[in-house]
């Protein structure tokens, strides 16, 4: 299968009408009167954010969950997307036809279409991006700005599987799990979940908001220094799964274990800050969003990580690109 | 330089106000009532797209010049871009400030801004992908869909000169060449003029157009398609520079070399159908650019491509990547 093929069969019938059937170079989007477009890109490469001979769908799927989980932290709605996809010599038309599976799933699941992109051929690993277009009411877009001392702290769901779920996929032992346990992990690592179901919430009470890609105190100390604020986490209130917390139980040192899952990232849980902590825990219940408050903001800069008898300090807060 | 500090200190000053400093993970955009959206994405390789330590400043405008290319055919307006850089291993602080010089240039030049985008590590070669974000008066976006039977087909400047500039890129020897010669294809082919100051003339006269990326013929063929009409070209109308029709009257081989020039891509000149050749010529003139008309559209499918003397049948119209 050829370039032109592989465009035509495979990625052609994914496009909404501002694809223009993949013919053209470009794509047209009229956005609707009265909306906000949101504008994110995420890029992935075999052997760095996803194993050799990873099967096209998991690949194609991964991607788009990572980009439309910035969407979902921003209270945005997807609409569409454009595909960057280099590919290493010998394309595999079975890889291929994969990758479009994945794809269509992510947009039958989440309600939004291919606008165009660009194929080409690389004499290095596979690499794929994708750029996302969301939108929101005008004026509505959650920022990682705007955070204020006295607002509460908040994630969805659990931390620190995927961290877990990277462990297996590099085949690390995990000592006292259950295979039900390396299950639930290995879909955190594969298949995050974005919050998308989250951003009338976030949109409605977040001060400021981010998804949690590069782990949980990294990523609470971007929005310190976006927001221009203090952010204390209480480790003691990190929300963890019932298999994460069998497993933690079950480590010698429970302190570096844990500080483990809160670096380790990949999380695509949503951090967030409100003034109104009420506001949130209603809509939450309502929408059937878990959140639990995990810390405060508070004047001055930086991360500070605390349990319920000291002070941590994070060397190595998240992970770093180069 | 790490990764934050080089998205701080070389990046962020190219910011627009919708790239929020560079400080979130996604760009927030408020398109102006009456205008719609032209998204378009193109990605660069070294050691495909580009030589291996190939000055960042060069690159960056390459990368930037050939999305813009796709604007103009489409008629838009550029308003911001996202940056997707895949870095190797010993990521060069220097290469990273050349590279955001040769932005800012293009930025200077065309007028537009950085929204954000995406930074990660490679195993592989270096490799850049933009995504541009243009407009276009409401309805106005001119397609590769849209020529019909009796359409006049023109292409602005010239065809021929980057593929010379590539021989060179690549140290092949050209014979018969003077200095003055040689620098004039090496900037066609590192510096490619994206064709912006046409695109009020084909928003008002263009029936379809395209910017000629793969090569004449090839481009001819993708506008056939999208259009379902023949595109008769005539080969000896098609323009060429001084330089190219000096070296190509020094070619033993004439059809051969002729074909090279309009099969050799990179040109990023507009090739366009019009139902007004009249309004074409006037407007071109007007505004001061370089315009011939070299064919027409016909009924029926496919690229014919003809001399005074014969029809010319093309193996291989143009690079394809795979």
């Amino acid at each position: 299968m050829g370039e032109f093929d592989f465009i035509a069969d495979c990625l052609a019938p994914l496009a909404g009408p501002q694809g223009l059937g993949l013919l053209d170079d470009a794509a047209l989007y009229t956005a609707a009167p009265g909306r906000d477009l949101v504008l994110t890109q995420d890029t992935m490469i075999e052997g760095v954010h996803f194993p050799k001979g990873h099967w096209g769908a998991d690949t194609a799927e991964k991607l788009l969950r990572v980009n439309l989980s910035d969407l979902a932290a921003k209270g945005a709605t997807p609409q569409g997307y454009l595909l960057s996809l280099s590919l290493p010599d010998g394309f595999d038309g079975k890889w291929g036809k994969g990758f479009a599976l994945g794809l269509k799933a992510m947009q039958d699941e989440f309600g939004f279409s291919l606008w165009g992109g660009d194929t080409t051929k690389t004499p290095g690993p596979l690499t794929v991006s994708a750029t996302l277009i969301g939108s929101v009411p005008s004026g509505k877009m959650v920022g990682r700005k705007g955070a204020s001392p006295g607002d509460a702290l908040f994630v969805t769901g659990t931390i620190g599987d995927a961290v877990l779920g990277l462990d297996i996929a590099l085949e690390r032992k995990i000592d006292a799990a259950s295979g039900e346990a390396i299950w639930h992990w290995e879909n955190a690592y594969y298949r995050p979940q974005p919050q998308l179901s989250a951003r009338r919430m976030l949109r409605d009470y977040a001060s400021a908001a981010l998804d949690i890609s590069d782990g949980l105190i990294s990523d609470a100390g971007h929005l310190s220094k976006a927001s221009g604020v203090g952010v204390t986490v209480n480790v003691d209130d990190v929300p963890l799964s019932t298999a994460t917390r069998l497993w933690l139980a079950a480590q010698k040192d429970r302190k570096a274990a844990l500080s483990r899952l809160l670096t380790g990232g990949d999380d695509y849980e949503i951090l967030f800050s409100t003034a109104y902590p009420q506001g949130v825990i209603a809509a939450a219940k309502t929408l059937g969003i878990e959140v639990t408050r995990i810390g405060e903001i508070t004047e001055g800069q930086g991360v500070t990580a605390r349990s319920r008898s000291d002070v941590w300090n994070f060397d190595r807060p998240g992970y770093r690109h180069f």
